[in-house]
C-alpha cells in the first residue's frame, strides 16, 4: 500500500481549519505535503503562508485553484484570466507541483461554446504560466458537475485540451471521485502517461449524501483506491497523492481526528 | 420541432396515475404512444393493461424495465433473470417496442466483476427474448448512478455490451439526461446507428434538486433536446420518443397539467 511519504493533506479535508493550522496539523501527523486553497492563502496572507510551509519544511503539491473560464461575456471572461494569472503567481511563490484548473461551466452558455472557452481561456493564461515556471493541471470533474461546474469531464477529453501544449507545461490532476466509474479509465490512464500531475484519493458514498458536500474517506464507500493508484503509478507517475474530501460530517470532527483517519486509511487502502 | 406523433408518455412521470388514468391521459392530449412500468402493470393486470392500451388505440413504446443483473450470491442473481423472464413476457403481451434494461449494481460487487454479470445475465436473458420477439433495449445510466443504479454508463460501453447480439435483438435506449454531458456523444450516437430502440427527452436541472428525483422538463435545465434528436435521428432512428421525468414536484402537479406542459415544450424544445 502507499507509503506515508506520498501522502498530501489537500487543505479541503479540513475545511475549518486556517493554512497555519492545516500545516502544523501535518507536521503533528508526519505529512510530508500540503495543498493550499487559494481563499485560505488570502485569508492568512501570501507571503505569510509560504512561510508556514516553508519552516514546516512541507512541499506543496498544488494551489486549489484556477480555472471557471466559462462566462456568458467577453468582460467577464477576461476578469477571469485576470484572475487566473494572480492564481499563477500564488503557485509560483508556494513553488507548487501544479495549480489545478476547475474549468468551469455555466447554464448561459451551450457546452460546446463552454468548452471553446476552456481551450481559448487555456491560450491565453498557458504562457504566463510558462513564464512563471507554473504547471498547469486540468482537473476532469465528474460528468454530474458538467452543468454548474466543470465541461472537461473526462481523461480523454482533458488530454486533447492538454495537447497543444508541452508535457511538462499542461498535464492532469486525477481524482478518483471523479474517474472511478469509467468503463475505460485504465486504458486513458495509460494514455496519461507522461501528463499526470496528481492524483488524489477518496471515495464515493453509496447512497451519495451530497453532490458536492458528500465525498468520503477512502474505505467508506466503492472506489478501488488502491487499483487507480496502482495504474497511475504504472503511467509513470510517482509524486504526491492528495487526499481530498468535501464532507459535511467530516468538516464537523475535529481536525486531528480526521487526520487520524486519513494517515490509517491512507496507509491501508491506498 | 418533433411531431406529437412521436410523442410517448413514460408513465413515470405521471407516478400518481394507474395504468388506465395515464392511457386515458394520452387520449385526452392526443399523445400516440405511452411507456408502462411494471409495478403499476402489476397493479393494474397484465392483461387489463393490455386491455386498455388496446381499446385506447395506444402504441406501447416500452416496458420499463428488467436488468437488475448485478448481485453478490449466485442465487440471487438467478432470481433476477427468472424476473427478467416475467419482463420478457409482460413486453410480448403488451407488444411493446422492446424491454429496457436498467442493469444494476451493488456496493458489494466491484465495477469490473459487476460489468460481467451484466454480460452474463444478458447472455441468459437474450435468448428467452428473441424466441419471445421481445427487443432488449439497454440503457446507458448517468456514471452519478454507477455505484447503486447502473454500471452501464456510455453508449460506448453498450454497444460493447450489446454486440455478441443481432441489431434487432439487443439495441440501445438514450435517454438525454444520461448522455448529454458527454463530450463525445455525437460521435457515440453515430456509432449507435442501426441500435437505437429508444429516445427520451428530459432536462439536467442546474443546481440538481436531487440524484434521482430531480430531473426537468424540457427548456428548464441546460440539455439541448433537439440536437440530441436530431443527431438520434440522423442515425437513423424514427421511433417513439419517450418523455420520462422524474421529478417530485411534478409528481405533485395535476396530471393534466404535466401533461399540458409536457406536449408544449415536446412540439416547440425537442
Amino acid at each position: 500500500m502507499a507509503d506515508i511519504q506520498r501522502l498530501s493533506l489537500n487543505q479541503a479535508t479540513v475545511q475549518n481549519w486556517s493554512v497555519k493550522e492545516a500545516v502544523d496539523g501535518c507536521v503533528r501527523h508526519g505529512i510530508p505535503s500540503i495543498a493550499l486553497w487559494r481563499h485560505k492563502i488570502h485569508e492568512a496572507g501570501l507571503q505569510q503562508s509560504a512561510q508556514h510551509v516553508r519552516d514546516a519544511g512541507l512541499h506543496v503539491s498544488s494551489v486549489c485553484r484556477g480555472g471557471m473560464f466559462v462566462a456568458p461575456s467577453a468582460a467577464e471572461r477576461k476578469e477571469r484570466i485576470m484572475d487566473n494569472f494572480r492564481a499563477v503567481e500564488e503557485a509560483k511563490e508556494l513553488n507548487a507541483d501544479s495549480l489545478v484548473m476547475v474549468v468551469g461551466a455555466s447554464t448561459e452558455v451551450p457546452i460546446a461554446d463552454a468548452r471553446q472557452m476552456v481551450a481559448d481561456g487555456l491560450a491565453e493564461l498557458v504562457p504566463y504560466a510558462r513564464e512563471q515556471g507554473v504547471k498547469i493541471g486540468l482537473e476532469p470533474l465528474h460528468p454530474m458537475y458538467a452543468g454548474d461546474r466543470s465541461v472537461l469531464n473526462t481523461i480523454d477529453q482533458s488530454l486533447a485540451m492538454a495537447a497543444p501544449y508541452a508535457a511538462d507545461e499542461v498535464g492532469l490532476i486525477l481524482d478518483v471521485f471523479h474517474i472511478w466509474w469509467d468503463p475505460t479509465v485504465f486504458e486513458q490512464i495509460q494514455r496519461a502517461a507522461g501528463r499526470i500531475f496528481g492524483f488524489h484519493a477518496c471515495d464515493w458514498l453509496v447512497p451519495l449524501p451530497d453532490t458536492l458536500l458528500g465525498r468520503g474517506v477512502m474505505g467508506d464507500g466503492v472506489i478501488d483506491n488502491h487499483a487507480l493508484r496502482l495504474a497511475v503509478d504504472a503511467a509513470g507517475y510517482n509524486g504526491p497523492i492528495e487526499v481530498e474530501i468535501f464532507n459535511q460530517a467530516l468538516w464537523d470532527t475535529p481536525g486531528d481526528d480526521v487526520l487520524n483517519k486519513v494517515v490509517e486509511r491512507f496507509t491501508a487502502l491506498v
